[in-house]
């Protein structure tokens, strides 16, 4: 038997099947279901088995906080069952956030606990649900900050996911609209994502290095994206951490002209071996005035309270400082003055949407863009959270997510 | 003699003055200055009239503050030798701004006394220098906030000399960019203002009513053109003073759906007859929510300091509150949550150019539109300041300059 005559074989036998299950009234929810949906549920119903793995819940060994004053520690969890969009994804790598600092700690309040953390998911795929299309066993795929939308608001619609008008589930310390589970993040052996939110890898980047793409390249990508920087932009970047250091990467492949603002004179040679082609002390006043009216758009990465004042003049008219790594007060009070006498904006950006981060991703492995990480084990991970507020990391932590089998 | 034969005469003669005044070395800065310049120039030289009028420094009745503490009074002043671009324009009305009250009070600091207020000017031309081609004796004009700029920053070059990076020159309490003498404004007889910053005010317009647009108008206008606002978009305006009730209008004649936030419900029935669709009662939490997300652009017009973290949800995603009465620090602290999680903006905006004010004069024209105005004696303008404080006038005063000769 052919290949063709094979295929229509089994379109046959599943196009019988599915009258035979409507008559049968076996309805599965069709119509409102499509066939492939049906069928896949009836299988999964006559069978324990799928692609030879179980298709009921999978038990899951990660990392979990279980308040937000103990370390972290191994803890098994179940993934839900799959849906007919889902992919089962193995995790290789995960990024270490300030942010999953912030949420293990509940710096930002509504922790839920045990709390697994990790959005910065790269892994493989293991299995696909029937109505995937888009990935196939054995693919190199990421996982960002959300794990689905309502995907009818007008956010959604724009492909502004990440502004979902019923907020987005996020990867972890979320809750599934569907089955109203917690979600759990990336620090753990596998993850069950919709399809509409896995991310294609590009091949030939370190995968290791392409983790915190899904983050902190994003967050600093879209802003430079909505602010349409390129060729000719002049750009500033408060900030050499996790984020900085992409946004200097990112800016300086799009074009732009970049300038590191930092309190810190020894950071000046990495920042320019990593894009910057001017960097300025911000404790310098005569710097600063030197740079008066410079810059289109100031990315302003810094993860705690700071003085946002003295950077107002650097704008340009019509410039925007864009806010992506506080939440909290602008503290000391912001001046209208600059704002109202040079038409300048203070704006604030979060991560990007999915269309945006495939588009980031395509973009890192065409200029071969990845983060500066340094790998750890699982185990070292409420070390690697010290040393993360002592800012000693040169950018990112990656957690190699074989340790979890030690 | 015929009429073309008369011109071909006195471009003969003109012609011929000039050569003898080149050969006889009268040179008046030839060859730098054009020929009309120079001739212009000999002209003023050797006779004490023009048009009717002294050609010398003329000597000019306002009304001054003569400290920041002290009441306004007749005051006798000299306004500059016109230059040969120079419209000299007898005032008929002048609106009183906030920003005059600030200013003679010195609360921005750098006021220089005496202070002559007024930039909401509207007179008639009653001489224009030799290379002045835009207006005539007696044509009905307008002057705003700004009589020069550098006219060569990349601001002045887009048409936005508002903006000027070498800061333009403010119609009072501003230093000439030419002679450095002080600038006086409109609360007297006569001003002289370079034909570039002079304003055409359109047929029918009525005049009193058309003064306030010079400042109250264009400052609304500015950020509506700037941000977008058309047919279908949403725009709330914070306040309802002298610079509300504008943009009240201006937004709804654009085809905005409007809504007015403001703290007193009795002035409902008052924006709704100024163009308001919705009005929002700020102190309502309940009416607050039901309008969450609604607004692309809000105009805050609030001259004091005040919350602006309670508007921020009524912003849209990409939404901007621009800030155009208020200079100072925003008190309380500004969260950056809503900045962040929803793309949003605060910024600011500042009167407009002078392109962008004729067209905001030629709408008004088109669509009818002047300021609701209460008209009053100059002897009566500290009364005027008392009520301005207690905002006590629907909605702009104007002074009629004729007042001046009682």
């Amino acid at each position: 038997m052919t290949e063709w005559a094979a295929k229509v074989k089994l379109r046959r036998l599943r196009r019988v099947t599915y009258i035979f299950l409507c008559d049968r009234k076996f309805l599965y929810g069709a119509p409102q279901r499509t066939m492939n949906q049906v069928l896949y549920l009836y299988q999964r119903r006559n069978s324990n088995k799928l692609n030879g793995e179980t298709t009921m819940t999978m038990n899951v060994l990660g990392f979990a906080a279980h308040s937000s004053r103990e370390a972290l520690t191994p803890y098994r969890f179940e993934r839900r069952d799959p849906r007919t969009d889902d992919v089962v994804i193995d995790i290789l790598y995960c990024g270490v956030c300030h942010s999953d600092l912030h949420q293990v700690r509940d710096d930002w309040g509504g922790s839920a606990y045990p709390l697994v953390p990790g959005h910065e998911i790269i892994g493989r795929v293991v299995r696909v649900g029937p109505d995937v299309n888009r990935f196939r066993q054995g693919d190199l795929v990421g996982v960002g900050c959300m794990v689905d939308s309502c995907q009818h608001c007008s956010a959604c619609q724009s492909g502004l996911e990440q502004y979902c008008e019923e907020s987005p589930t996020y990867t972890y310390n979320s809750v599934d609209r569907h089955d109203h589970t917690h979600t759990f993040g990336g620090y753990s052996e596998k993850i069950v994502v919709s399809d509409k939110f896995v991310l294609n890898i590009p091949d030939g980047l370190d995968l290791k290095g392409a983790a915190p793409l899904l983050c902190a390249g994003i967050t600093t990508w879209s802003p430079l994206r909505h602010w349409n920087i390129g060729k000719g932009s002049n750009v500033a970047v408060i900030g050499l951490g996790g984020l900085g250091h992409m946004a200097l990467k990112l800016a300086k492949a799009l074009g732009a002209d970049v300038t590191l603002f930092t309190r810190s004179p020894k950071k000046e040679q990495d920042a320019r071996r990593l894009g910057a082609d001017n960097v300025v002390l911000s404790t310098e006043s005569a710097q600063m005035n030197a740079v008066k009216g410079q810059f289109e758009l100031i990315i302003d990465t810094v993860p705690s309270v700071h003085d946002l004042n003295p950077y107002m003049p650097a704008l340009s008219l019509d410039g925007t400082l864009v806010l992506v790594g506080f939440l909290g007060g602008i503290e000391p009070l912001l001046s209208t003055v600059p704002l109202i006498m040079g038409r300048k904006s203070v704006a604030g950006s979060v991560i990007g949407g999915i269309a945006e981060t495939q588009e980031m991703l395509d973009f890192c492995g065409k200029h071969g863009i990845t983060s500066d990480i340094e790998v750890i084990r699982i185990q070292d991970i409420n070390d690697a959270y010290e040393r993360l507020l002592k800012n000693d990391v040169k950018y990112r932590f990656v957690i190699d997510m074989t340790s979890l089998k030690e």
